[in-house]
C-alpha cells in the first residue's frame, strides 16, 4: 500500500537499533538488580553482563521501540524506512536482517571497530510485565551524520523514539530530522517512551512538541510525567493546549485520541491471555501511524493500533507473529 | 534429585553447541535453497550467509541436539552436564550463559581467535516441520581434549549425538568418552541424529552400537536407514539383535521401545496445535534419560518422553518454556 501524501514511503522511524534479550524472571530478581518494574533504564557494559549473568534461559529478537514500530507499519503492508545505528558484530547483522527481511529500508551501515550493537535484556515478570536493561553500545555513535535525508524527505511521517532524548548528539540528529521533515512538508511524530525519560528531559520534550510535533504518542504515566500532574484529566487538560493529535495509551482502559477539541475513546482489544508486553506502545503506535500515513479515519487508525498492540502481547517478542494486514481483513478494518 | 546410582549427575550430553535461528519460510524457498525438508545438511560460511540473507525475520534461541536433550533433563529436576565446543562471541555467550542458567554443568572454555560459535538456520514450513541449515564453525574444532572426563565419570548415562559422526576428530573423542563412560560403570547412550547422517555412516553408527552401547534413539527414517530397509518391522527385528534398549519414536503414532524381548508402547502426549517440530526428538531423550537415570520404570521414563515432546513443539524453539518437572507432576508422573 503506497501513501496517499504521493511520498514513495509512509513512515520512517528513528531510534536505537537493538537486539532484545527476553528471559523470565521473578519479582525478587528485579528487586535485587534494583529495576524499576515496567521501566527502561539504561545500564553500563558491567551492568549488563551482571544482570545477564543472573537472569534464566533467554530468546534473542530483534527490538528497539521505533524499529518495533516500522516492522509494524511494513507488517500491515505499509512501505516503511528506518534509521540507526548498528555495529559490525553479530547483532549488528541480526537487526539488518530482520527489518530488512520484512521490506523496510534501512540504508545504515554498520560501525566498524567501535561499540557493540545496542542490546535490552528485558525481565519478563510472572505478571507478563516487562521491565528493560539496555546497553546503548553503538546507538551512543549515533549522531546527524547517519540520517537518509532523502528517506526522511520521501515518507509521509517521520517517527521519533523519545529514548534519543537521552544522548545530546541524538537529540541534535532528531531536531535536524525534524527540520528536514517538515521542510519537505511531511509530518512529525513522537513517542515520550518512559515515564523515567520524560522526567530526565521534560522542558525539551516539550519545547521540541511546540516547535512543531504534530503526532504525540504517550501512556498515561508519561503523559502525567510530561506535565508534573498526578491526575490524568489534568493531563489531558494540558495536552489539549499543547499537541495538535495526541494519542493517549492506557493499557486494558484502551485508548484516547485527542485532536481539535474532539475525544475518540478506543477500547482495547480483547485478549485471551498477556503473555509479554514487550512492544504494546510500539505496536499500537503502528497501527495508527499506518492508519494516519493512508488516510484512513481516526477511529480506524485506533482499532487497528489496539489490534496490533493485542497481537504482540500474546506472545514472547515486541515484533508481530503474524502478519497484520491479514489479521485487520479479518475483523474487517482493512479491505 | 539425584541420579539413583551414587553419580553426582543424572547424565552429560556431548555434542555441538549450536545457537539456532529459527525463522519461517513457504515451500518453494526451501525447494530454492536446494534443502530436503525435515533433514539437517551441513552448509559452508557461504552458503549460511545466502540462506539468511533470504529467510523472513528469525528469533536466536540456544540449540543443539544433545544441548536440547540436556536442558530437557534439567528441568525435569535432574543433574545435567554438557560438553562442547564455543567460540569467544556472542553466540558463545549466548549458548554458555542459557544452558548454565538452568543449572547445568558446562566447563569447555570458548576457544579465542578460530572459527565463530556454530549456528543451524531453521526453516520452518507452515505444516510446522523443520528443516535445518547448520554451519559448524567452531564446533569443528571439537576434539577429545575438550572432554571434561571428571564429569563423564560421574554421570549415570552418557548421552552422544550422532550428528559428532560427521567428524573425524569429533568421532574419535566420541569413542574416548564412551571408553571412559564404561570403565567408571557407567551406561552410554546414542541418538542417530538423521537419516542422512546414518547414511552417511552406517558402518561406523553398527560398529559403536555394537562396541557397547547401551541406549539408541531412532525415529523410523533413522532405524531404517540404519538396517538399509524400507520395511519398518524389519528394521525393528535387526534392532531387537543389536540393541539392548532401543527407543524408537514415530511422531503422531506414539514410540516404541524395545528391551529384553518386550516392546513397550507408547502413545503420543495429546497436542492442541503443531507450532514448530524443531526439539521434539531432542526432548523425548530428556524424559526417557531422565526417567532411566533415576531408576524409574520404562513405562513412566516412555511418558515422560512423550510428555516433554508434546511441550516443546507447542511453541518456537528447541527447548521447553515451562518447568517439566511442574508438567510431570501435574500429570501424576512424578511425585
Amino acid at each position: 500500500m503506497t501513501s496517499t501524501t504521493g511520498t514513495k514511503y509512509g513512515v520512517t522511524g528513528i531510534g536505537n537499533a537493538i537486539v532484545d534479550i527476553i528471559g523470565r524472571c521473578d519479582d525478587v530478581y528485579l528487586a535485587q538488580v534494583g529495576a524499576a518494574k515496567g521501566s527502561m533504564r539504561l545500564v553500563d557494559a558491567d551492568d549488563v553482563n551482571k544482570i545477564y549473568a543472573g537472569m534464566g534461559p533467554a530468546v534473542e529478537i530483534s527490538g528497539g521501540s521505533a524499529a518495533n514500530t516500522i516492522a509494524g507499519v511494513a507488517s500491515f503492508g505499509g512501505r516503511a524506512g528506518f534509521i540507526g545505528s548498528i555495529a559490525d558484530d553479530e547483532f549488528g547483522r541480526i537487526f539488518s536482517h530482520d527489518i530488512r527481511s520484512i521490506g523496510v529500508t534501512f540504508t545504515n551501515a554498520p560501525i566498524k571497530g567501535g561499540m557493540p550493537t545496542s542490546r535490552s535484556l528485558i525481565l519478563v515478570t510472572p505478571d507478563g510485565e516487562r521491565t528493560m536493561n539496555t546497553f546503548l553500545g553503538t546507538s551512543t555513535q549515533f549522531d546527524e551524520t547517519m540520517l537518509d535525508r532523502a528517506l526522511i524527505r520521501d515518507s509521509a511521517i517521520l517517527y521519533l523514539e523519545g529514548y534519543l532524548f537521552d544522548r545530546e548528539e541524538a537529540k541534535r540528529a532528531f531536531k535536524e530530522a525534524a527540520k528536514e521533515a517538515k521542510a519537505a512538508g511531511r509530518r512529525v511524530a513522537l513517542t515520550l517512551s518512559d515515564g523515567f525519560c520524560v522526567d530526565r528531559h521534560r522542558a525539551e520534550f516539550l519545547s521540541f512538541i511546540r516547535d512543531g510535533v504534530d503526532i504525540v504518542f504517550a501512556n498515561e504515566s508519561e503523559i502525567k510525567s510530561l506535565y508534573e500532574t498526578s491526575n490524568y484529566d489534568d493531563a489531558v487538560a494540558s495536552a489539549r493546549k499543547d499537541i495538535k493529535l495526541a494519542v493517549l495509551t492506557r493499557s486494558a482502559k484502551g485508548s484516547h485520541i485527542l485532536t481539535d477539541g474532539r475525544d475518540i475513546e478506543i477500547a482495547a482489544a480483547p485478549i485471551d491471555k498477556v503473555v509479554d508486553t514487550t512492544g504494546a506502545g510500539d505496536l499500537y503506535a503502528a497501527g495508527f501511524l499506518f492508519g494516519v500515513a493512508h488516510d484512513l479515519p481516526l477511529e480506524t487508525s485506533g482499532k487497528l493500533a489496539s489490534l496490533a498492540a493485542a497481537e504482540v502481547i500474546s506472545h514472547i517478542g515486541a515484533r508481530p507473529a503474524v502478519p497484520l494486514d491479514r489479521l485487520a481483513r479479518e475483523k474487517g478494518l482493512l479491505t
